[in-house]
Formats: structure tokens, sequence, C-alpha cells
């Protein structure tokens, strides 16, 4: 394999998207191209667009969740059964990797979502090193790179419809730790809005309770499995009065905070009942402070707040399995509300800040 | 049994406390009347006596923890073993009690400390309800109330020394999940800090860092235990450092906050490494709020934070046997600096309040 | 109220049962009446009648869990939110009360369900105690006794045809832990088993694998949730190796065993993989012991295996709440195949023992 | 580096031990050799002598757990906190590698200790591969085994003194789950069981009870921190009956089985209060079947059991650190009962065979 492909490019902060070539880097052993099916624009991206994150090596080619087709291997690369991948086959791939395995994150604490050494695909790397961003018409992956196969019968616009959000998600649930029957609130009908309120369902929460803005996404949210609704329109004082009236005056069970501004953090710890939960999955980026009363808010309320950072394999590796096994009722595939080519990733961009689109695709 | 006893009253809000004569009741079936030995001078007796909580039904006689012989019973009263107790027994009780065993807090969340109709001896009965606090020559022990017996062996001494601080702070270690070899910073050296301190020691903790003021209670630290202290002489920021030396950089496994003002909930979530956990003990009154960030605070460092409200049976249950088994070590007994009969309990407020003493009692 | 009602006593061990008249008793303060709806007929009183429980007090009305509604009242009797009952209300009840409140178990464990003195409507009160099973015109709700409302829009017969084996696999799958998308297996197809089946499914188990006979019974389990059933009339080497296929070659996730026989304890140590959970809550009664080899079954394996006993007022809350919100999803209203008048439960109790009915339910 | 070294070898199970010389390998990168300082004689070597475990490459270098210091390194290899190793810097190493890191049990379970690539120092090795056995003047560390520093002030023969069976015991008591205050049982006191009980007491067990035998081993017990010690010699009836009394006649909170025959399994269940938690460690071969009651031992006793298997990183660096920290207190170095060169090999298997010494060294 030689020659070169054509990606999407942020040149710098704020400027605009551009497509270039780029060199196709000779196959180590391990390594292997995807021909891009699709990729995916997600908030992160926005994020990086506006330069909000901090460490990243512009020029860079942005997409760290993608479906496609094996083009080339350099050996024999194998799934988690020891399968062995074929050209052709249709992957997704965990975007985080280059977890070291030699830090306290990744051997004492278990938690690779923290490794210092982890490098991410479309955020950490630079257009400079290649073609490691999804936005692209091919990818490179990187020897040690986790292939994640698309199961026969799962549609790949199903898995990238649920996309980085889904993976995020189910770290999320995870975190929560619902019970069934419980009662849960998710803040924000983002892409992880939408995805957590659909798992919340899943893992047999009696009451999901979306609440957010604007009103299509309220009403995506009810095909998502949420019973109830509650409009940004209205203030927080009469959303917290219903979520009171929704739950026997006590507050939800579980709050997972997926909105992304800071206030949602302490109207999360006003929602939730005493002795409840609060997962703090929302704030990917740094907006500020809020203040938060320690006596009322925490300390007698004797809740749990517990931050989730990232994903790795196993929330991939079950966001897939989930996708595949709920299809029938989660609507993860209608989230997909756009499609570009490369040469409209500007506009993807645009209308993903705007909030015009609930989930936009990357086509190349 | 009639008559009076001796009893201090705070009259109101910062009015000066006051010894009255207190009617003493007929005793009910399953009621008892301990004679006081040891009642303690806790914080909390210092916001009763400064107003700052709500719905106390003054006057009051407070006194919430305490030590006692049985003088009196009308029928048999069993301790958890199922053996009667007998006049001239030396017991102590659970303030709280009257959880209802009927509510959702008592019945599905098994969480009684959060039962809207729980009673506390010393805060919420008033000094017209009767005898009902621990400043009294005679404490009325209502049918229901659950005594404990002290061992034999036990000093009174070491058990009150430890006092409500002590129970609180086995419910705030048990919810730190405390694991052998882990580090721990525990901000606060008043009594809930020092036990907590003790507390962390024995559960297998290899590093507990003490960060307090004066110096003479971090000094004490050191004897509870702490294997390094900081002074609050030092910036937080120079805290945090010598924090992330004594951690191979990462910060503490677990942060225990039972130092009272906001900021230090914000300190905690500095001082705990990723992934760790951060149990909010300290905030018993309201002093407002801080701010936190929950992008660099809460959601990337991927924190636990766990508010932790009073104690129930088991953590009183656990405080006494912890007291007989570990006083050889722990220096719980050594915690009492001041005595004070009832005609000097305004004093004993006052020096309370002034940090002179680090744990007073009221010997009737 | 006076006089007398009619219901069934097993007058002792494997004697027929009769009908015989109770007296009513005069209601103390805090105790109710019910007017029988429905009682089930559960495996428990197969075994009562066949006299494999020890301490029963024979003669014995049988019956511990039943729907009724309220027929007189003295005093006021409040739900869990505090609301009032009201004569003509339709209700069901906990059938373990007088937990002491009082014992380890009750205060330091938590764990109510292993109290000492806890009583059992239909088990552990005989028919000279007074109308205190379900197998009866009227049954009185002594002081103490939970009341648990049936939610507007429930009927009556799903929550009975869950009854006693729902309530008991809410518990089980409390302990179960079962997290979205794992695979769960379930031995046993009777009434504990199905309902655990249909609760794995609503807990976002992604396959559900129920085992057991006879065939109608493992096609009942796919209306409730099993994905795939397996056969008695294979041997226990060819479901295990069926399991694995589902499983890609490693066991299921969790094995929930409510099949009673102690052989299916072992068997759940095969079926389950590596690091996985065993539940067992089948063994209610004692059927003798098992062959278990610790090395290949439990510690090589790394397996939990976690016992289930009974199920306490939290179980009961749920399974009413879990009733009302899916009976949509869950035929629990078609597991009753059987309705017997009081002077029919002889047949009852002969049918639930051949098998020839999934559940029977007494019709006063 | 070449030439050979000595080593110790079993040619074949239940054939006497020979000292041969092994080629010393050409180091890859990532590779280095130590100078071996000390290597143990666990009762695994025992077990490889006598042929218990299958699948073992014969002939074999034993010896798994062993400190060395660094002779050669082939480039930089670091530690945890990224420091890198010197030559003659001391250290041990986790005899478990090539987990791949790729696999269900690796990325989705998180438990490494039974990923089926692993490979053990001195016990899937054989002798052909190269010194990969303690048992030898020098040991090759091939790329990716993780070295672990001996931290300065911690004397060797403490770290060795505890060796595997702190490791083990590391991982046994963080399944244990011990919370301050409770009780714990420890069956067995060969190497794994003392050190579990040193590791119980310090993680604030108030009783640990060891029981075994024969009596010197039941003395040191005492000297690691046992409040109590049971003989073999009296029955197992009499054995509960005194468990109980030490207990309040619940029975213990917490048993640790370390003793290797089924029937301690057995007996481990009956020794466990209601609800209480085993953790099954000690069956590492297989002994056959022990036959368990599964009502009156697991589900009318809602009891945990755990299987315990192997040991990972985290379990070796907590082992090191506690050492090091808890030197002062617990007498692990007193655990080395006999020291043997290469030539007297083959005596140190007979005698620790013999339960004539508690732990034996190897020091070539």
């Amino acid at each position: 394999m030689s020659g070169t492909c054509r990606a999407v490019v942020i040149p710098a902060p704020d400027e605009p998207v551009q497509v270039v070539e780029i060199p196709i880097p000779d196959l180590e052993p391990g390594a292997a191209i995807l021909k891009t099916v699709y990729s995916e624009v997600c908030g992160t991206d926005v994020h990086l667009w506006r330069g909000r994150l901090s460490g990243v090596p512009y020029p860079l080619i942005p997409g760290h969740v993608s479906v496609g087709r094996i083009d080339a291997m350099n050996g024999v690369i194998r799934d988690l059964a020891g399968a062995p991948f074929r050209e052709g086959d249709l992957v997704t791939f965990l975007d985080v990797h280059e977890t070291c395995n030699a830090c306290y994150q990744c051997l004492v604490n278990k938690q690779t979502t923290r490794c210092p050494s982890r490098k991410v695909y479309g955020v950490t790397y630079g257009a400079k090193d290649g073609p490691l961003g999804g936005w692209s018409e091919l990818i490179w992956m990187k020897p040690g790179v986790k292939l994640i196969r698309i199961p026969a019968g799962l549609e790949p616009e199903t898995f990238i419809g649920g996309g980085c959000g889904l993976a995020t998600s189910v770290h999320a649930v995870e975190r929560a730790g619902i019970r069934l029957g419980e009662s849960v609130a998710v803040l924000g009908v983002g892409p992880v809005g939408q995805s957590a309120i659909a798992l919340a369902g899943l893992s047999g929460a009696a009451e999901v309770i979306a609440i957010g803005a604007p009103d299509d996404r309220l009403a995506f949210a009810r095909r998502m499995g949420a019973t109830a609704t509650l409009s940004l329109d209205v203030s927080h004082e009469e959303r917290l009065e219903r979520v009171r009236r929704l739950t026997g005056g006590r507050g939800v069970d579980v709050v997972i905070e997926a909105a992304g501004s800071p206030a949602a953090v302490a109207q999360a710890l006003d929602l939730v009942r005493d002795g409840g939960r609060v997962v703090v999955v929302g704030q990917y980026t740094d907006h500020g402070t809020v203040p938060i009363n320690p006596h009322s808010q925490i300390n007698r309320k004797h809740v749990e707040i517990r931050g989730c950072w990232g994903s790795d394999y196993s929330h991939f590796y079950r966001a897939v399995e989930l996708a595949a096994r709920f299809q029938d009722r989660i609507p993860w595939r209608d989230m997909v509300t756009g499609r570009f080519g490369l040469d409209q990733a500007g506009d993807a961009l645009h209308q993903v800040e705007g909030r015009q689109l609930l989930k936009a695709l990357i086509v190349p």
C-alpha cells in the first residue's frame, strides 16, 4: 500500500476545516488499514474545532469513533475470542490505545481511562502522525489498536448512531449501578444523554425522566425510552417539583448528568433523593465552577457523586453487543440526522454546534 | 421514682445556660432511668447554643452521647444478644430513636439516619419533654431507646473520650471503604477527625495524613495514628504538594473531610488521586457554598464523593466494640481535656467553642 | 366484628386438608381484617402439607401471600408514604413480621430475613393463633403487619400471579447484581424461576437461558423473556455445551439456581463463567448434600456463590411496583393456571405437587 | 553475557531434583538478568515435584517468587512510577506474565488471573525455555515481566518470608472485604494462612481466630496477630462451639479458607455467621469433592462464598508495600525457618512436604 488518501483536517482552533491528502503509511506487523464507512461528528469534535481541549496537536484529523472495512493487514489480528479478522470485515475500534499496562492506573487501580500514556484517535494524534482520525477515506490501525467486529445483523448505522455517546453512557450507567425498578433522571438530551436514557430503561429503571432542550430532542428521548420529559423552558424549581411528584416526594434514585454545564451538577444534587447517586459524565470540557452547598447537597443528603471519565475496551465491547441485541427496541439508527461527505465536514461542525442535528456522520 | 433532677438548659440561642430542676417522669413499660456518669460536650452542642440548627425546641437539655448506670427500669430490657440489663449496669445508648420502621428510608433504602420521624436526645427533644439530654443528673430512657452495654474492661472514660465523634467516624470510615495499604488524608483534627485518623490506621491504611490546626491537635493526631501531619499555617497549594510527595505524585486514595468549612470539600477534591474517594462528614451545619469545578475536580478525576450523615445503631455498636478492643493502642481517653460539673457547663461551651479543649465532659 | 370465618386447615403433615370455622379476633389498635380476594398456592404449601419444614405449629392455615380488601381497621394504618388506608382498599401484606428491630441481624447486619424472632403468616402461625393464613375468608392483620397498596391499574391477578416467587426473585436478582448486557441462566422454571427469568430480562440481560422441565413451562419461560431454553431431557453435559456455545465458550455471567435439587447447585457452578456469580435461592427445604469440588468449581473458577434467603419489605414493595410497571410486558397474570375454592384446596395441593399447574390460587 | 548458570531442576514428577547447567540467553530489548538473592520453596513446589499440577513442562526449574539484584539489562526498564531501574537494584518480579491484554478476562472482566495465555515462572515454563525459575543462580526477566523494587529499608528476608503466600493473602483479604471490627477465622496455618492472619489483623479485625496444626504453627499464628487459636486435635464440632462462644453465638463474619483439604470448605460454611463471607483460597490443587448441603450451608445461611485464584500485579505491589510498612509489627522474616543451597534443594522439598519447616528459602 502506498500513496495518499483524502482526509479532513482542522488546521488550528477556529479555522475552517480543509480536505487534504495524507500519506498512507507502510503497515508494520500487527497494523491494518480500514476503509472508512462512517465516522461520527461528536460534540468533542466541536470542542476540538473551537480549541477547548488542551494538548491537541493541530493540524488534526477529527473522528474518534468510526466504522470501517478492513482493507489491508500486516499479519494476523484477532478478536476477543481469538478469531482472526479477514480483509473486508466490518469493524469498529477502540479509539483509546497505548494505555501502558505499566502504571499505577493500569495495573493497580485497573482504570486505564486515567493512564497518562493513553493516546486517542482523532484527538491526541495529529495529522502529521498519519491517517489517525476517522474523517478520512482510510484509517490506519496501529499495532495494538483493538478492533471490534460489527456482528452480522447489526447495521453499521445503528452502531454509529449510538457511537461515542453509547460507549460513554455504558460507562456512566455502569457507574450508576441502576437497580431494577429505580427512578433515573438524565440531564441532557444530546447523544450521551439519549443513550443514557435508553440504557437506564434497558437496565430496568421504572421511571426515566429526561431533562433538557430543545423539544424535538425531548420527543426523541421518549422514543429512546424516557417515561417523562421536562423542558428547560420551565425553571429548575418547577422541574424539581415535577420530579418530586413523579417519585413519591423523594427525588430520583439516580441522576446521570450529561448536560455539560456546571450548573447541571448542582441541579442534579437537588433532584436526587437522600442516599441516591449522581453520575457526572457531561463535564468533558472546562466551563468553570458552580457553587455547591456541601451541607445541604452532599452531607445531609448522604448522596454519592461519581465522576465518570472516558470509556475503555469493556464499554466499547458492551456498546457493540447492546446495539446488536437491542436494535429493535432502541432507535439508535434514527439519532443520525445528517450525513456529510468529506467536503461538507465544515457544514457538519456548524450544524452540530448549532444543535440543528442530533448526530451527524461523515461518509467519506 | 418521683421528684426532680438537676439539669443544664440552653434557654434560647445565644443565651447563657442555666441549671434547672426537671421533673422525673413515671416510667412506662420498657422505660428506664440512667444516673449520668459522663455526658459529652460535642461540637454540636456549641452549634445548638449558637442557634445554628433549625427546628430545635428550646429550652433544651444538651448532651446526646452519655454514659450512665441504670438506676431504675420498668420491665425487662435486653441487649443485642438477648441478655437482660440489670440495675447498676454501665451503659450508653443510641441517641437517635423513634426511627419509624415504616417509611421508605427505614424499609426500602435501609438507611434509618434519614428517617424523617427520628428523634434525637439532646437535640430534637426539649426540656419540656423531660430529662432527655445528658447534661442532667438523670436521663430518661424512653421505651425503645437502644441501650448498649459498656463491657467489663472498657473504662467509660475511653468510650466517652471517643464519644459522638467515634460513632460518626465509624460511619465515615465504613463509607470510605478503606483497603489495606491505602493512603488516607483526614481534614480536620477535632473529635471526628481524631477518631477518623485512628480508625483509618486500624483499617490498615499505610499512610494517614492529618491536616488541620492548631499544632497541639496535630501532635495529638500523631498519637491517634497519623503518619504525617500538615498544618493550616501553610497554604493549600503547599499542602497539596506535600501530599503528592507522600503518595508517589498521585494524591491520596481516600480523603475524609471532617473539617466543617465548605472550602475543605474543594480541597479534598484536589488532594485525592484520580479514581479515589472523598467522604464528606464534617458539614453538619450550613456554612454556605463553595465553588467546585465539575470538569477538573469530579468528571476528569473520576472520583467518588460520598456524603455521610449521622450514625445508626450499627455504628454505635461498633464504636463500643472498637473502643474496648483497641483501647491499648488508641488514646481515646486522653482526648478528654476538661471536666465540668453541671454548674460549669457554660464554661465548657465557651472553651470548646474557643478550641481550648479537644473534648470536654459534663460530670453531673 | 365477631363470629367466625371459614378457613382451610392442614391438620397435620400428610393429612387431608379440611375447611373449618375460625374465630374472628377482636381488633387491637393497629390491627385490621382483610377480606381475602386471592391467596396463593406456593410450593411452600406443598412442603408444609408434606411436613418438610421444621417447627410448624399444626394445625395450620396455609397461604402466606395474598391479596385482600380491608374490611375493618382499629385506628389509622398508613402506607409507606404516610397516606392512611381506608376500608375497601385493595392491599397485599408482608407475610414476615415481628422482626425484632433489636437483634444483631436487624440492627447491625441489617438483614431482617435472618432475624430469629420473625413470624410468618401461613407458616409459623398456627390455626389456633387465629385467621393468620390466606386460605381463609378473612385474614387478621396483627398490629405492625406491613400493608402494601395494590395501586390503581394493577390487576390483583397480575400481582398474585407473580406472588411469593416474584418477591423472592426480586431478592435473588438483587443479589445477582446483573449488569446490562450480561448473560444469565436460570435453573428451574417454577414460579421463582419464571419471575427470575422475567426480572433478569428487565435488568438488561442480553441472554436469559431457562433450564428446566417440563416443556410447557419452558414454553412459558419464553413468554417471560427467556431467549433460549434447555430441557432436562438432555444431559447436563449437553446443556453445558449448549450454554458455552451461546456465550462465546465462556459460560454465563450469572446463574440463578431456583430448581430446588442439590445437584442444581453443582451444575450451576459448571455453567457459570470464570469470575461469575451464582445465586442459590431454590434450596428452601433440606434435600441433603451434593458433592462440590472446591478446586475446580470454586477456587480456580474465582466465582462468587451467594445464598439468598427469604424476602423483606423492600422486595415486596419492589415486587408490587414492578408488577404495576411491567404488566404489559410480562405475563405474570398467565402464570395462574388454576383457581380453587376453599373446598377444593386439597385438589390444588395435589395438582401443584404433581406439577400439573404452574400457579394455583385459592379464591375463598 | 553468555555461558551458563547452575539451576535446580525437577526432571519429572517424583524424581529427585538435580543441579544442572542452564544456558544464559542473549538479552532481547526490554530483558534483564537477575542474580538470585533468595527464592522461595512454596507449597506449590511440592505439588510440582509430586506431579499434582497438569500441563507442567518438565524438566522444570522451580521457584516463582524470588528476590534478586539486577545483573544486566538491555535497554531501559522502568518501575510503576516511571523511574528507571539500575544494575544492582534489589527487586522482585511478578511471576505471572504474558497475560494477553486482548481476551475477555483481561479486557472485559478485568481479571488477568484467569487469562488463558498467562505464563508463570517456575510453573509453566520449562528448563528448556531458559533460567525461568528462581532456584537458579540467575533468572532471566523476559521483556514485559514486571519488576518491583524492594524499597530501601525493607529487608529482602522480610519480603521473601511473606513471599507467594503474602501476595496470595493480599488477594484473599481483598476478596473478603473485611470491615473494621469484624471477626475472622483463618483455616490453615501454612504460609498463606499465616499472612492472611496478619493481614486480617492489619485490616482491623477485632478477632482473628487461627485454626490448624501443628501447635508450633498455631503459636506462630499468635505472633502474626491471631487473637485465638484452635487446634485440629479437637473435633470440628468442638471448634465450632468455641468459635460461637467467641462471637456471641453467631459465628465469624468472615472465614478465609487456606487449608487445602476440601473438608475445610464445608467446615468454613459451618463457622461463618448468617450473612457472612467465606473466601476459598486454599484449594490450589484438586483433592476431590466434599459434600455440601446447599439448604443449610448456603441458602438459609444467606452467605457469600468467594473463590480466589492467583494474584496479579496489584497484589504483588501491595505485598511489597505492606511488608515495608508493617515489618515492625508482623514477623514475616521469622517465617523463614530453613535456608538451603542449590545442592540441598531436595532436602528443602522433603522438609516442606513433611511440614518440618514453615518456610524454606533457596539461597543459590
